[in-house]
């Protein structure tokens, strides 16, 4: 059967043109995402929409003044909502009781879901975007940025715009490698090699090796890219983060 | 502007037709699955697709036989994977090492955005779905069943099948109740009480109060359907289970 075009046609947008995302077409997006599906349609997630430049740019520096950070018109923050929610139960003689790790389940799945319902809706109509994954490094200063309130997590923050080239398709692993049919069947070494082959053998693998001066392309991640010197202090800082937002984990 | 038919006229599905999914078209809805963003393309998820009637009658079990667990024709568990990416690692000279909250966080958003392409690729097909979100209450059951290895966590699963019928809209709050503008503005009570309230005084909600015996819509939420007697047992058995999967927290 035939795939769906926009799916395996889409690219993440990491380089975007000086156009401004209007209004209108702002909030059909939102009014498209907000049918996404959420936990017991509790809508645990909020969304904050920055267009301001000065904002923009404090908050590109907690995304480390990544590209695709610094040069979008509009960046949308996705964060795990309970303080909305409690609150009416607490105006509603109920008594909330969210502040555990399958609460913060909740949100993360409702905020996630909500963030790829923006994605896709952007995309369909001519729009790039970029996750910026650094949202959960950088936590507090996020949070004191946009003023969120106890109970109020960001998760994910999506970059936003017109797409100033076509952005390079950065290849994917064979399906049989994600794909497990009725249980899972783990992977002998030789599958292992086999389903990496591409991806290793690919030119942007091969340049990212040699710039970092490595031996493997495993290596650019673990030593490079997400090493664990970056990921145990962000680790203990985001663990502290949630704490003070209301999720002891 | 108007807004993506598609996108406002979806609703999950709980009742599915006995006709099967064809499989050229799971392929199609796996090919266009891959193709959505990860984590620096790690791809940090893995699917497992469940056909099997006995296999999807002892997972519909994990899923307290919820009506869209029983009736669908397919299950598909979406799970945080770092067994594959951890042994690609090691088997080229890497270290890897992401047995942190940080990592799980990545794979978290990966397996999550994957889950919300599928459900939108299947339902732009026709197909119904339907979030099961009781994956992360009984994880190492779902695990055992899928005899899915340590670093595998079961976070999402997704019913498939024909829709048997139209599914009701079941309502969402106000846009303005989600979306802020630059930074977070925290909600008066006032503006709490508007924007519940067409929630409220909908028929399914006034009949959820009535059925349950409660005063208020919230008190349902917080002493029927998501209790304290619930979520922190469940929340302290998912942390057991992480601990076990190679994430303590």
């Amino acid at each position: 059967m035939e795939t769906n075009s926009y799916f395996t046609s889409r690219r993440s947008v990491r380089k975007f043109s000086d156009q401004m995302v209007e209004e209108s077409l702002l909030t059909s997006l939102f009014e498209e995402t907000v049918m996404a599906p959420t936990t017991g349609n509790m809508q645990l997630y909020s969304m904050v929409v920055t267009r301001d430049e000065d904002l923009r740019r404090e908050l590109a520096k907690c995304h480390f003044n990544q590209p695709a950070s610094v040069g979008c018109p509009v960046m949308v923050t996705f964060c795990v909502d309970f303080n909305r929610f409690e609150r009416w139960c607490e105006l509603n003689n109920a008594t909330p009781c969210y502040g555990n790790l399958q609460s913060l389940m909740m949100g993360l799945f409702d905020a996630t879901i909500a963030a790829q319902q923006f994605v896709t809706a952007a995309e369909m109509r001519g729009l790039g975007t970029c996750y910026l994954g650094t949202t959960t490094y950088t936590a507090s200063d996020i949070a004191a940025l946009l003023k969120l309130p106890k109970r109020v997590v960001p998760v994910l923050t999506v970059a936003l715009g017109y797409p100033a080239d076509d952005a390079d398709y950065c290849g994917r692993l064979p399906l049989d490698a994600v794909v497990h049919n009725e249980v899972y069947t783990d992977y002998t070494d030789d599958d292992l090699r086999r389903l990496y082959a591409e991806k290793e053998a690919r030119d942007d693998s091969r340049s990212f090796v040699a710039a970092n001066g490595k031996e493997t392309l495993a290596q650019v991640f673990t030593d490079v890219r997400y090493p664990k010197s970056m990921l145990e202090p962000f680790s203990d800082k985001f663990a502290d983060f949630l704490r003070t937002a209301g999720f002891p984990l």
